[in-house]
Parts: C-alpha cells; sequence; structure tokens
C-alpha cells in the first residue's frame, strides 16, 4: 500500500503544516488542498502550502490515495459529507483531531464503505490560521492512531510511515483510552487556562491593566494556552465531554484538598506536593518533550 | 539619601541576581552578603555576587545604608532578628517576599525602629539557589514597593531610585492591594499549576510515562511554575492566606460555570470566554511582558 497522493481537506495551522511538511520532507507525493474559506485558499495558494489548492472539496480528494480532514471537530461530519461521492474506495480516510472516539463515529456515519484511521499528532502553537502554519510543526511530536479493531493492517503501516516521513513519531492506542490522556495532558489545561484567564480579566478590585503589568509572576505563562483557537477548542470540550468532565472532577478534589490545606495552615502538605511536581518536569525535559532553558529559554537581556 | 552599601541576607536566586545586577548597573555600590547554608555562600563567593561574602548576617550589615533580605517568607523573621543588634539606625530594611502584609508585620516586629520598605521584584524563574542567578532577571520587570504611610518619602524615593538602576521600572502601591493583585497574577496561577501536575502524576488509569509524553498539547506549560522552589512557594500560600482563599473561591465559581456549560452541551457560553481571553495575551504582549514569539518561541526545528 503506497500512498502517491494527499489531499488536506481544511488548510489552516495543522493542514497548511501537513502541506509544508510533505513538500519538505516527501516532495515525490503529489498534495491537493481545500478549504471552505476563500481568504484562506488563496493564503495557500501564496505560500504555496499544497500542488493544488481546488475549490471544492470533492475535486481535491478525487485521486487521493489519502484524506486529511483538518476542520474544528464540529465541521467534521459536513467534511466527511462533501467528500463522500468523490472518494476512491480504496483511501484511507484520517484527520487530526484532538478527540477520537466521536471523531471515529462522526465520519463512520458518513463514510461507512471507507478505510477510517483516527489521528491526533501532539502538536500546536496557540496561533492558527494558514499564515501560522510551518514545515518543522511535527518534528519529535508524537502523532497518535486509534485505528478501529477490524481496520486493514496494512493502511495502518501506510499511514505510520507517512507521519514518520513527517518528523513524528507513532503511538498505537485505543479511541477511548486516548480521549483520556488527552484530557489531562491538553484539554484540562486548556480549560484550566482560559478560566483563570477569563476571572482575571472580570475582576473589579483589580484592573486589568495590573493583571497585564504583574503577569511575570505565572500568570503570562497561562495566556498563552488561552489564547488559542475558540471554535476548535470549544469543539473538543463538546466532543470530548465525559472524559473531560471526569479528570475535571479529580482536579477540583484535589483543589479542594490544597484549599483546605491552606486554610488550615498546613505547610507540610503543601511542601510535599510542591516538592512531587518538580520531579514531572526534570522527565518531561529527560524526554525531549520540552526545552531545559530556564522561563522557557524567553529573552532576559 | 545615598545608597552607598548594600547588605544582601539570603544568596540564592534573587539575592545573587541582585548582587550581580548591582555589579553590573552600579559598580560604585559596596555590597555585602551572607546566606545561612554555607554550599549557597562558597558558591556566591566563586561567582562573585556580591564583594564580600560574611560568615553571619551581622557582620553583612554593619555598614550597610539597605538590607535586603532575600530569604524564603517563613525564614524572614529570623532573618531580622540576626540583624537586629547590628543594623545602622539610618539603614532601609527591604526585602523580595511574594506577598508584604504579612511581612511587613514580621519585619516590623523585630526591627520597630528601622524604616522598613517592603518590596516586591516581580521577576524570577522555575529555578533556585545561586547557581540560577543573573544579572539581567530585572531587566524592564517591575518591583512593586509598599512603603507603610508614614515612612520617610526620601527613603522610598532612594530604594526606587536603587531598583531603577537595576533596570527595574518601580509601581507604588497599598500592601493590602499588592496581595491582592498578586494573589491573581502569580499565585493561583502556581497553585493551580502545582494541583494539576500533582492531579495528573497520580492517575491510575493514565501511566506517568503517558503524561509525559503526551504533554505537548499544553500539560507541560504548566509544569514549570510547578517545578517553582517548594518551599518558597510553601510560604507564599501560608503567608497571603486571605487574598488567596478569595481569589480562589473566584476562579473555582468560573470553573463550575464552564464545566456546567462542557456538561449541558452550550457552546456559545464556550466559545465566548475562549473569543475574550485571547485579547489578554495580546494586551501583555503589547505591554512588554512577553514574546510575540508562537509557543514561548520554542524550537521546533
Amino acid at each position: 500500500m503506497t500512498i502517491n497522493t494527499v489531499a488536506i481537506i481544511g488548510l489552516g495551522l495543522l493542514g497548511g503544516s501537513i502541506g509544508l511538511a510533505i513538500k519538505e520532507h516527501a516532495p515525490e507525493i503529489t498534495t491537493t488542498g481545500y478549504d471552505r474559506d476563500a481568504d484562506v485558499r488563496e493564503t495557500a495558494r501564496e505560500r504555496r502550502m499544497v500542488g493544488t489548492v481546488c475549490e471544492n472539496a470533492a475535486e481535491a480528494v478525487r485521486e487521493a490515495d489519502l484524506v486529511i480532514i483538518c476542520v474544528p471537530m464540529g465541521a467534521m461530519g459536513d467534511a466527511a459529507a462533501a467528500i463522500a461521492e468523490a472518494v476512491q474506495p480504496h483511501a484511507i480516510i484520517s484527520d487530526v483531531g484532538s478527540s477520537k472516539q466521536g471523531v471515529a463515529e462522526t465520519i463512520a456515519r458518513v463514510l461507512p464503505d471507507s478505510t477510517i484511521i483516527p489521528a491526533h499528532p501532539v502538536a500546536g502553537t496557540e496561533q492558527s490560521g494558514p499564515e501560522a502554519g510551518f514545515a518543522s510543526l511535527f518534528t519529535n511530536r508524537w502523532c497518535i492512531l486509534t485505528p478501529p479493531a477490524d481496520v486493514d493492517e496494512a493502511a495502518v503501516e501506510a499511514l505510520g510511515n507517512f507521519w514518520r516521513q513527517l518528523g513524528a513519531r507513532i503511538e498505537i492506542m485505543d479511541a477511548e483510552h486516548h480521549d483520556l490522556v488527552l484530557a489531562v495532558t491538553s484539554h484540562i489545561p486548556h480549560l484550566i487556562a482560559f478560566t483563570i484567564v477569563g476571572t482575571a480579566s472580570d475582576l473589579e478590585d483589580v484592573t486589568r491593566s495590573e493583571v497585564i503589568k504583574y503577569s511575570a509572576g505565572g500568570f503570562r505563562d497561562f495566556t498563552r494556552i488561552a489564547a488559542s483557537d475558540p471554535v476548535m477548542w470549544r469543539d473538543v470540550f463538546l466532543s470530548n465531554k465525559s472524559a473531560v468532565l471526569e479528570m475535571l472532577g479529580r482536579f477540583t478534589e484535589d483543589l479542594t484538598a490544597l484549599q483546605r490545606a491552606i486554610r488550615s495552615g498546613d505547610g507540610e502538605k503543601l511542601h510535599d506536593l510542591f516538592s512531587r511536581t518538580r520531579a514531572i518536569r526534570r522527565s518531561i525535559i529527560e524526554e525531549g518533550q520540552d526545552d531545559a532553558a530556564p522561563d522557557f529559554g524567553r529573552d532576559h537581556s
């Protein structure tokens, strides 16, 4: 099973970066692309993100061995419907959505006879749109595939090899487990960041200007992920509802316990936790998932 | 009122960086320093963080016009007591603690006749100890002074000018208001980060290795501040208890409202908040409080 032609539906940060990464790492692959926003198509053309930017989705997928749907999860059903008549019988249908159970069901409903292998490259920045895309976005990042139990193994192999060509590392996982893991490592951190940034901007006794001026104390870190794409993240929380609510419950329990420790002056409990959390940071740096430079390597000169 | 000699008590990240910043920006000032940890004194000597590293606190402050106490807030009373007999009558006593009401009271109890002007440079990294100190730590960062109502204005002016020489920008604030502002911009973000990193490492259904591998989704940002000094942060929460509990209450209310929105599928409420929070990030970048580079400028090559 060889992937000679890839169609990318949705040419934002993720879709556009896939196009650029193919051009850099696998230039022998033919690429086509489509976005329902004409301005995005125009930018994708200017930046030569794919070989051919098409004027409709069906045209884009007609020759494709692999179709990657890179739209917000709430638009996934419509995107799949738009290609249903044109997609080749042998084509692999994949995506880049941040939660996997709901997406797999949505696509399967519209394309019941296709080979569907959902994927989630754990990569991105707080920016969005085709202007923000770049070829090395997936370098050394994990890409999680969640193939259904009865899928063709050769297709999984081919999709994994495709992502490896773009620089990613591959992991195969059950969709339900994926959604639980990502709820912790991504969805709850985003929810908390959105919340605290909202809380801070709604205060009456502390002005917004004070919040901004003194943000170097820690708050500004949260504003980065709270600047992420609103539509994408709305869809993440709606689509991964049960895992998010489950993990949020555990977080709230732990926060309540710390609140009680602060109220009762239990310094030992605080110190114990704060000592344990340092170790996690060290492991993330050792695993190459972040840089060891202090303060994220921010410029202090 | 001229500051010719500065004594630094506590030679960790903050104290050591003050010494290095004086050497770089105001080399005409004589500096002495002391730390109760002999290893820290040794490192401070090797790195020439101050002119003279003394073997006890009293000796360090004997000639000082300005004494800056740079120890965790729980050790502030002992540090003040150790210099009580030796400090000059005209000397300004200051500090770098992250909360100000409690600190001011603690020092005033031990040194009732001194000119006490608490200060908080809103600067730091997740690292600690003298090895982590550097001269430009305070460049373009805000330093908040919280002088008591009856303090000598000339002394406030002199301390402000001293910090300006080190590159900082000065703000004068009431101690109570400072503690509320910093609860939002620093203490609650740290508490939340410590909590979620703790929650993630305690799960049974998601392994620690999975948390680390897929941390690029957002979680790794939180691990940076959750790697901050445990003793310092224990003391922050114990010392700024009432403002922290107040702000934590507001955060929890907002989080509960979002939880309800997710449960009921209220996408509009989520989208509204997520759109508002983007604006705060833009303001922080425009104010020069953070870099505009995506992903904190992390290396993606």
